[in-house]
């Protein structure tokens, strides 16, 4: 497979999807937005168009997920069966997604149907596999680290001979939160990496291991007209692979700061990105900003832009996938300080904490209406805004100690 | 009947009503809000609670209202059926409502089936009935015009010989924007008046009639522990009879903007209400201030709070009526301006050139989603913010003037 013969075959025809959603977007009645995935993001998309008048529908496997509680039009289905993808569109005047795990191939099936997808399907198809989605931002001249296709052992030992040692081997697909790839220390530890994420039965690429100082990120929204807006870089601080804080701004230079919004643009405009993406980047211990890599979506690292921005993330997708001009990405206050809640126990989904957290108005809690609780899952998140990042962070932490404290 | 008595009679106890829902407010499942009425307001409210994990309840007489879109679960109901609110209500960790017109008879008699209302039906049998509103405002020292009783066409003549020419003849209950009150220009068109407002079949009052040079605004949250917040004074501007534009801040002297929020506390207080309340003022040509009129809920001229205000008028209710503490009510950017969006004519409920409105980001839109238009139906209103009133109040009419230009 030629890796740039797929990247040219994918690109999006931008002119086409602008002309079904686009600069002169006029209906009737209020649009309809099919949403793929109903939990936390489609769940705050709802949340953002509802106040403008927009229709959603949302298709998930289960009908009591988080968005349920917003949207009295819930479907159960499979959003990787092409059919019920196309059945599903039928009378929205446009689907987007949540997850970046949306089978391409099921938007491919649906898109043939005359349903308009945004992102589109090749631009999802691109960026749901990691090592396309890298090749496509190498090729658009975007600041990578360097990585190797991994179709057998042998190929791993090789990467190490190049990268160097250690390397960091993963799934091309289906990745996230740490999940989905295995650091390889040496030639010794290739058999180990090799089976225990999955001996070939899935593909895999090798990257070079990035000793980054830490780990930031940008949300950007690109409208169908090539309208883009950027919101401040942020500082993601990450517990166990999972984002726990995110700090806005970001305390970088301004060199820095530059940088790394001219990557985020150049690296959704490579993959032909509409609507809101997330693009994760390190900045390494020589002071340079490589993208990590990139969310076809909303994103957990732009939840604080509800309160400490003009628009939101959420209603800036709402506006691009619909072909309205995106708002303002300003920064209303001075800083913002965004925690996650991960569950702590299997248990309700309604944490004995949760009340009393709720009751002190020094943060904005987030709940996210999961009718269980698990270890690790994203329950909610707490925002907090101010002159000050310091007591932005412990005004959060406040009340996120409170939750899970009994 | 003896007004004093019947004020003091319907005294709620604080404790109580706090002993509920109040300080030590805690719940093993997420709480559930039930509203009497499915509009615009309702709609505000869900969207206000739900990212905080809150479920809501509807009861409307139609199951297709401006609700219905942000909430799974609304009931078709009547909310003066006292069995109806009382069914409504069990499961409800705490019933409110979005009309001062839900008779506070049914209210009542839900409370005798333990559940629990706020405001409580104690207070809104004072505020429903404006002839009992303003005798409670003025036995507690609020500054109200002065007015008195109606019962016969020969008390509207002594009330013009006491109050002076004209006067205004006003409905006790059930008047709003404009309708259910009558100038009475002098003694001969009492016989007009009286008539017009269905000749005693429905109880009346006089009011003295106030040239005032400007109509200001406050809203006020109360916590049922007591801590009260209050947002800033506006200038509210009215065109037949019904809120038009609101100017956020009022352009006023400290000293009137101190006497109105002092005004605005005292007259809630006076009436023990719990949750958000409006407080309508005129401005007289010698500079005094007069409470007009309470609105014992979340009110239009408190809209431009959800973009404007650190927590929304209706975040703040969400919280007073569940036991929480209120969040601060602090203007974030300069100022704000609002612009109801009225219907124009009968027809469809988005009105041809709202698409054009929603694709330009210089203001915020809201569209409400009823499904048809009627001359004067509030259909959504518009809110720009920034550091320049006059800027905020062109992007504000720009917008405005987009949605029925065709």
């Amino acid at each position: 497979m030629s890796i740039n013969l797929v990247t040219r075959g994918v690109k999006v025809d931008l002119s086409n999807s602008a002309g079904q959603t686009g600069a002169d977007a006029s209906w009737g009645s209020a649009p309809t937005i099919g949403i793929l995935g109903g939990g936390q993001l489609a769940r705050m998309l709802c949340l953002a168009g509802i106040p403008m008048g927009i229709k959603f529908r949302i298709l998930e496997r289960e009908l009591d997920c988080p968005a349920a509680d917003v949207c009295p039009d819930v479907r159960q289905g499979d959003w990787n069966d092409p059919d019920e993808v196309a059945k599903f569109g039928e009378g929205c005047d446009v689907v987007t997604m949540e997850s970046e795990f949306v089978e391409a191939s099921a938007l491919h099936a649906a898109s043939g149907h005359g349903i308009t997808i945004l992102p589109s399907p090749q631009c999802m198809a691109i960026v749901q596999d990691k090592f396309l989605q890298k090749s496509t931002l190498r090729d658009g001249g975007v600041a990578v680290p360097r990585f190797l296709d991994a179709p057998d052992e042998g190929a791993i030992l090789r990467a190490g001979a190049d990268l160097g040692w250690p390397l960091v081997l993963k799934t091309r697909k289906l990745g996230y939160d740490g999940k989905g790839n295995t650091t390889v220390h040496g030639p010794d530890d290739v058999r180990r990496a090799w089976e225990a994420l999955g001996a070939g039965r899935i593909p895999l690429f090798c990257e070079e291991f990035v000793p980054f100082s830490r780990e930031l990120a940008v949300m950007i929204t690109t409208a169908t007209s090539g309208t883009s807006v950027v919101y401040p870089l942020v500082e993601t601080i990450q517990k166990d692979h999972i984002c726990h804080e995110v700090l806005c701004p970001a305390k970088v230079e301004d060199r820095l700061s530059e940088s790394a919004v001219k990557l985020a643009r150049q690296a959704v405009k490579s993959v032909d990105g509409i609507g809101t993406f997330g693009v994760e980047m390190f900045e390494t211990a020589d002071g340079q900003i490589l993208v990590n890599e990139l969310a076809p979506r909303v994103h957990n690292s732009g939840h604080y832009t509800i309160e400490a921005c003009e628009t939101s993330q959420f209603e800036n997708h709402i506006r691009a996938v619909l072909g309205l001009e995106p708002g303002s990405a300003r920064l209303i206050d001075e800083s913002a300080v965004m925690i996650n809640i991960l569950g702590e126990t299997d248990g309700c989904g309604w944490p004995a904490g949760l009340s009393s957290a709720l009751k002190s108005p020094v943060a904005h809690v987030h709940w996210y209406g999961k009718s269980r609780s698990r270890k690790g899952r994203k329950m909610g998140h707490i925002t907090a805004t101010g002159p000050d990042m310091e007591d932005c962070r412990s005004r959060a932490r406040r009340l996120a100690s409170l939750i899970y404290r009994d």
